[in-house]
C-alpha cells in the first residue's frame, strides 16, 4: 500500500467519434499522507454514472467539465484508514467525491457517513444514492404517479429506472419498461413486477411498445432520447407529462450524430394538442433537494423489507473504469454499474 | 333584414398549400324564426382566431374539425332581436359561438352576457375574452412572473401577447415583445410600455432579441413556434418556463412546410441541461378555468383604469372574414382580428 493507482482524463473526446479508452490513462502516485484535520480514504467502489460523459468534453454541462491530466470525476465509497479528524475514525464508512483513484485525503467537508447496517454499503451509489433519489423524487414532483396511469421508463434496468418502476408499482401504476434485450425484459417482469418490458432492440419495437400500452402513456420518464423518445410520443396522453432525465443513447456533445428524430416543431406542436409538461431536471434541484428525507427513509425501509429490489454489475479493479464506463452508452451493463477497486 | 348570409367551409385545405379563400364559400340562407324557448341572435362582432386553421383540415386538433357546407366556427359577440326564451330580452349583448354568420337561434345554452357598461362589448372577443383569459391564466399558473424576471411573448400585438405582456410587466418583469415591423414594435414600446419589442422580420432578429435580453430569458410565452422560437431557446435561463400557447408561424397540419428547426433531441437535450418547464396547454385546462373569476375582475379593472391597454383590428362585413382570416398567419392584422358584422 505505498502505490496510489488513478485513471486520469488526458484528453477530451472527438466530437467526431465521441469517447474512447484512449482519452483515459492509468498512472500512479504516492499514496498520500493525512495532514492535521485530514482522513485518508481507501476506496471501496466507484460508481460509473452516464452524467460523466458531458464532463468529458470542453463546453460545460450541469457543472464545470472534468479537468485534464487529475483524476477523472465520480462519486465514491470509501473506507477511511487514517484520521487526523476528530470527526472520523478508522474503519468509518463515507460516500466521497473524489473520483477514479484508488486512495484520497478529504478534510470531512462533503464527506456523507454510512451506515453498514442499514443496507449493503454499495447502494450508496445506486438505488439509496444520487441515482434513486433522482427517480423517485422527480417521479414522484413531476409525475405523479396513481393508480388508473400508465408509467413508462427507459433504461428501466440501471439504477433510476429500477426506483422508478418500482416506486410508481407501489403508487399503483400500470408500469412499462423499456430496456435492452431479453435478459433484461425478463428481470424487469420477473423480478421487479412491472407490468411489461419492452426491448428497443426488437424490429418491432414501436408496435410492441404500443401493445404494452392500450391505455396510452401519462408519465414517460426518459432516461435515454433518441429513438425511444420518439416510439412514445405518439402513444402520450393528454395532460401527459414527459420527464427528460437523461440522454444516455445519444451524445449531445456531437451534433448531428444523433439517431434522427422529429423536429423540434413536431415536439412543441404535441405539447401544444396534448397539453403536455416536459420537464427537465437534475435531482440536486431546490424542489427535489427538499424531498431527500422522504427519500431515505421511505426507500431504505422498502430496500429493508425487499419491496424493491436492484441489480448491480461489478467491475473489478480501477484499471477496468474506462472499458466499463464506455459500456453504459451501448447498455453493455445489467444493473447499476460500479467498480470494485478494494475489497469491504 | 329577410337573408342571412353565411361562409360556409366548403373544402378542406390542400396539406401541401394550406388553407386558402377556395375553402371557404358565402352562402345565403333564410333568417330564422325562433321556437318556443328559443332567441334569434344578430351577430355584432365575429372573432377571428389562430385556432381555427387547425380545424379546417380533416384530422381533430383540440376539438371535432369543421363540418363542411355549414358556417365556420367561431365565437361571436350578439345581440338578441327575438326571444321566446323567459331568460333573455331583446337587446341582450350575449357571448355565444354560432360561427360565420348573420343571424342563429339559440336555446340559451352556452352564451354568456356582455355587461355594456363595463367594457366595449367587443373586448369579450379579445382581452377580456378567450384570448385575454388563455394569456393571463397560463401566465400566472405556468409561468409566475415576477420582480428581477425577464419575460419573452411572440405575437405580442394581439390579443393574448397583449395581455401577457401587460399583465407581466404589472407583476414587475421586464417584458420583451415580439412582432412583425416597425409599427407594432412601436405600439409595445410606446403604448402597452413593454421594456423593448423586437422585429422578427429583421435581418438580424436573433441578435436583437439577444442584445434586448442581457439577463437571458426566464419565462417564453411562445404564440408562434418556428424560427422564433429556435432565435428564443438558447436565450432561455436555468429553470425558465415555456408555454406553448400556438403555433402561428407554422402550419402543424402541413407536415415538412414549417421552417427549420433543430431536432426534437436538441430541445429534449436544452431542457435536461437547462431544467426547462415546457408546457402546453389551452385555456380551458381546469386549472385555467378555476382562474377565471380572477381573470375576470382583475384584467376588466385593469381595462376600466387603463392599466391595460388593447388594440383591435375590424373589418367591415361577414363577406371580409376569409381573407382577414389568412391574414392572421402572415401577420397583416395589428391588434385583437374582428368582423364587425352588424353596427353596434
Amino acid at each position: 500500500m505505498s502505490v496510489n493507482r488513478q485513471i486520469h482524463l488526458v484528453s477530451r473526446p472527438d466530437p467526431a467519434t465521441g469517447p474512447s479508452t484512449a482519452n483515459f490513462a492509468l498512472r500512479e502516485a504516492p499514496v498520500p499522507q493525512p495532514g492535521a484535520g485530514q482522513v485518508l480514504l481507501q476506496t471501496l467502489y466507484l460508481s460509473l454514472d452516464p452524467y460523466m460523459r458531458a464532463r468529458m468534453y470542453e463546453g460545460a454541462n450541469y457543472a464545470a467539465n472534468a479537468a485534464l491530466n487529475a483524476p477523472m470525476v465520480g462519486a465514491t465509497v470509501s473506507r477511511v484508514i487514517a484520521s487526523r479528524n476528530p470527526g472520523f475514525v478508522v474503519g468509518d464508512i463515507v460516500e466521497s467525491g473524489h473520483g477514479w483513484q484508488e486512495y484520497a485525503l478529504s478534510d470531512g467537508t462533503g464527506l456523507r457517513r454510512i451506515d453498514p447496517s442499514l443496507a449493503p454499503i454499495s447502494t450508496a451509489l445506486g438505488v439509496l444514492g444520487m441515482p434513486g433519489q433522482t427517480g423517485y423524487t422527480a417521479l414522484l414532483r413531476h409525475g405523479r404517479p396513481g393508480p388508473g396511469q400508465t408509467v413508462v421508463v427507459s433504461a428501466a434496468s440501471g439504477p433510476v429506472g429500477t426506483v422508478v418502476g418500482q416506486t410508481a408499482r407501489l403508487m399503483g401504476a400500470r408500469v412499462v419498461g423499456i430496456a435492452g434485450g431479453p435478459d433484461k425484459g425478463a428481470y424487469l417482469t420477473g423480478e421487479l413486477g412491472f407490468d411489461a418490458a419492452v426491448d428497443h432492440r426488437a424490429p418491432d419495437f414501436a408496435a410492441q411498445l404500443a401493445a404494452a400500452c392500450p391505455d396510452g402513456v401519462d408519465i414517460y420518464y426518459d432516461n435515454v432520447g433518441g429513438p425511444v423518445f420518439a416510439a412514445v410520443l405518439p402513444l402520450l396522453n393528454a395532460e401527459a407529462r414527459v420527464l427528460v432525465c437523461g440522454t444516455v443513447s445519444v451524445d449531445r456533445d456531437r451534433p448531428g450524430t444523433g439517431p434522427a428524430l422529429g423536429s423540434m416543431q413536431d415536439l412543441l406542436s404535441a405539447a401544444l394538442v396534448k397539453r403536455l409538461t416536459i420537464k427537465g431536471f437534475i435531482y440536486s434541484d431546490p424542489d427535489l433537494m427538499a424531498m431527500e428525507p422522504d427519500f431515505r427513509s421511505t426507500v431504505s425501509g422498502w430496500v429493508r423489507t425487499g419491496k424493491l429490489r436492484y441489480r448491480e454489475d461489478i467491475v473489478e479493479g480501477i484499471e477496468a473504469a474506462p472499458q466499463a464506463f464506455l459500456g453504459l452508452f451501448s447498455g453493455a451493463n445489467f444493473g447499476k454499474l460500479l467498480v470494485r477497486v478494494h475489497p469491504e
